[in-house]
């Protein structure tokens, strides 16, 4: 590339504009990701890593010539998150929907927060808040639905506490914590998302400050231990601002009873929030919908599209139904971007509403995917997701050496270990080395499947339930998953695992 | 596209791939971003927009055919950020590397949480923490180098403040703001950006704590005043617990003095941090770094590259000589994801240092864009801002009609009023209805410019020194400003308001 002809267009003197070349490459590589037999990382040990890859940076820039090669190179040694073995995070899979608005997204370079720099994409973002809100959550009072997108559902999380924060007293705004007399609280259950005490630490809150509610034997929050939480804090001169409910559960995928919980709430007057980033995906299933029955009844809610739904990593959404709160809560009305005297109705721009300056378009994501696939299609998706995870969960129950840690399968992370051959008959549950010896057994097969690079499926114990390490299979809307990778699931373990 | 084969490299009948004609027009459209007579944005009123450009989405999804011409659409009603004459935000333009790295962001689709999932992304990010903490801010203690990239510098500044009072008592980590007995005080100058002040919202220090220490002619702050508020703290039995310093203020480029608040921070043992996230480009060049001198003193330092280095949206760092201190005070230890007991190194895990999960791999736009201009490269193009910014400057004071607000262009940002023909036998700075009737021209002509489509200039009034709206020309690194550019700018605000 000629230096001086930066973006102008200018190609580089015969050959094909560098980021045509490379272009080809990501296409070529992202066209292939499905192909037997490919790698889903060819994995390296860091310090091998650095020996292959040079990473240092210097005076001089590298030619194009140079750097088609190395641009192959960072594509050969990375993730392909789009093969269909790659079942290790809430979030995987790259479609053409995906992958072409994401392009556009930063081919059209800028930031949602006004209208005169992203006319459409401000206008799509409040169209889908307003649609999602009112079409999958189900809010009654559609002139009173909010949100955005934000950048990741850890940050919608902790715009929820906020919200229910300054809810409770806006004077928390000017006066910060200590606007308040007593110790702020909130509710969530054993097993959700670590982001909430994350949040409590960031807002100044403090962790120990978020009470965790024990669970049943699904995982899912007990609302009579929801109550009694909530009265030991009275008790305690505390004040409980937040309850977090989850629709599906980072590691069980459990769902929280929402009726019962948002009953608990209306009560006791504290915000009701929903983390539903993982399982949300269900509120466009008239057939799964149910384990999310009294969506409508919480103050916000998290949904994350990026996950079950497969688009691409960042397209997360906060939805509430108090329409006006976030921008009383975070504005700010610097003078400079968010101007009064514009010469459009500057309701237009949507930037005060949040705690960030900058913000990517990731609403076209969103609507892209949704305006080529149509609802149907996504419903189907979510529908085939959720087949597949009961199927493979039947699977293991018939098969030797695999055990399901739960005995319902209630979201589409499958939980399950693999008890080796050798192991088979000593199985024990209340034996202390049995289970030492079994945790052992996941971290061995991660290793040997990431070295393969065939297969990759996340683990972790459960220290709430004191299990040792066992995998969690997560399944996803694309590449639609087929009884086949299931099976090829299975045998790949007994494999990987034959001689342990 | 064939529903069913999502992902698998399916080709729809006999066209050719949906990603490959959108990305036909994407590149086309970004290879004429600099052409002559090219609008910069074909605006539309909100209500008008929505009837051009149908939102809603439905049940069935759009065949090829039909979105191809939808995405034409999309590109055609947006930003065109790498225009030439888009001088309207502290970040624009899109040059080869930082579309194609940004593309190549996407196609390999991941979080850098994990190196089992981002293995060359979390060691490349490492590096240029290291990199840019030795080479450019000169952090001596090399081995104390931290840092991490974020989605934006108001989450940088955010994070800094969270470190500062970490710092001050890890108590806050599990106790909250309660762990203090008085109420924090973060200082700042009346011109910085207003990120502090919605992290002091979302911290729980409340807005009401953020003191704003007066500034010189220049828009620097005054040490003497810093000193002063914080010996007014102390009396009020309240706790400094960190200045920020801005090195490049948002609207009028002022560089606070940097080894002065060193000094005053040392002496009363404050975390300094300095938002640098607009100027700190003049790192690069040991003829401008000058202004910055003293920033290794600094505690922690943001730096937003996808501001004059044009790189694309998000690419925003905070740098830290307290290495340990991120982990410390966010890591939570999740065991479904920093597992412990990895077949790796577990330090190669990045993702706990943050109140985040999933991150954008950021690291990438910066690390391709400097390997490809070489660091020579980008140095000569902050410089030429520089340049550019001094010789509008130049122009702009010997023509009649403009009048610079600051007498000395301290960063690129250019402040300049312009004063139409009419009003140029009224000029009288001490009567208020002149001031309130040259407050009108900036957004009469911002809305003829935008109508037109020729050129984007911010304006905003300065409350704190009671001014009437003024442009705020932003001379970015790419597309690489020319004289010819800044005479342009000049001659079409005269154009633009001859008749006024």
């Amino acid at each position: 590339m000629d230096h001086q002809k930066v973006g102008n267009g200018a190609s580089s003197g015969g050959g094909q504009r560098l980021i045509r070349r490379v272009v080809d490459i990501l296409l070529e590589t992202w066209e292939h990701q499905t192909d037997e037999g490919g790698k889903i990382l060819d994995f390296n040990m860091p310090d091998k890593l650095m020996k292959i890859f040079t990473l240092e940076l210097g005076e001089k820039g590298a030619a194009d010539d140079e750097l088609v090669p190395i641009c192959q190179s960072i594509v050969d040694l990375s993730l392909h998150a789009g093969h269909p073995a790659f079942y290790n995070q809430l979030w995987g899979g790259l479609d053409e929907y995906g992958l072409l608005s994401a392009w556009m997204v930063e081919a059209l370079h800028t930031s949602v927060y006004t209208y005169e720099v992203a006319p459409l994409f401000t206008l799509m973002e409040t169209y889908l808040i307003q649609h999602i809100g009112k079409e999958l959550i189900g809010y009654p009072d559609v002139d009173n639905i909010g949100g955005l997108f934000n950048a990741g559902g850890s940050i919608s999380n902790m715009m929820a506490i906020q919200l229910a924060r300054y809810k409770q007293n806006p004077s928390v705004k000017t006066r910060g914590n200590h606007a308040f007399d007593k110790p702020l609280i909130i509710l969530t259950s054993v097993e959700a998302h670590y982001s909430i005490q994350k949040a409590a630490n960031v807002l100044g809150i403090g962790t120990d400050n978020v009470w965790k509610v024990p669970t049943d034997d699904n995982g899912c929050m007990r609302p009579n231990k929801l109550e009694e939480e909530i009265g030991r804090a009275g008790k305690e001169g505390k004040l409980p601002v937040m309850v977090n409910a989850t629709s599906g559960t980072t590691v069980l995928g459990a769902y929280d009873p929402l009726d019962q919980v948002a009953k608990i709430c209306e009560k006791h007057k504290i915000w009701m929030h929903v983390d539903a980033a993982w399982g949300g995906a269900v509120m466009l299933s008239p057939k799964l919908r149910h384990t999310m029955k009294g969506i409508e009844r919480a103050d916000s809610v998290t949904w994350n599209p990026h996950k079950m739904l497969g688009l691409p990593l960042q397209t997360a959404l906060l939805i509430t139904r108090h329409k006006g709160l976030l921008l009383e809560c975070n504005s700010n009305k610097s003078s400079y971007l968010f101007q009064s005297d514009k010469f459009y109705d500057a309701e237009y721009d949507i930037g005060d509403k949040t705690f960030v300056c900058g913000r990517k378009n990731d609403a076209l994501k969103l609507w892209l995917t949704w305006k080529g696939r149509g609802k149907a299609d996504l419903t189907a998706a979510v529908e085939n997701a959720f087949d597949m995870a009961e199927y493979l969960a039947e699977l293991l129950r018939d098969r030797e050496g695999f055990q399901l840690v739960l005995p319902k399968v209630q979201c589409t992370n499958v939980c399950f270990w693999y008890i080796p051959p050798s192991m088979r008959g000593t199985v024990d549950w209340k034996s202390e080395s049995f289970r030492e010896k079994l945790g052992k057994v996941a971290p061995c097969l991660k290793k040997r499947m990431m070295e393969k690079g065939s297969l990759f499926i996340g683990y972790q114990p459960n220290e709430n339930r004191n299990l040792p390490n066992f995998f969690r299979m997560v399944i996803h809307c694309n590449p639609r998953p087929t009884r086949e990778n299931m099976h090829f699931v299975v045998e790949e373990i007994e494999r990987l695992g034959a001689d342990l």
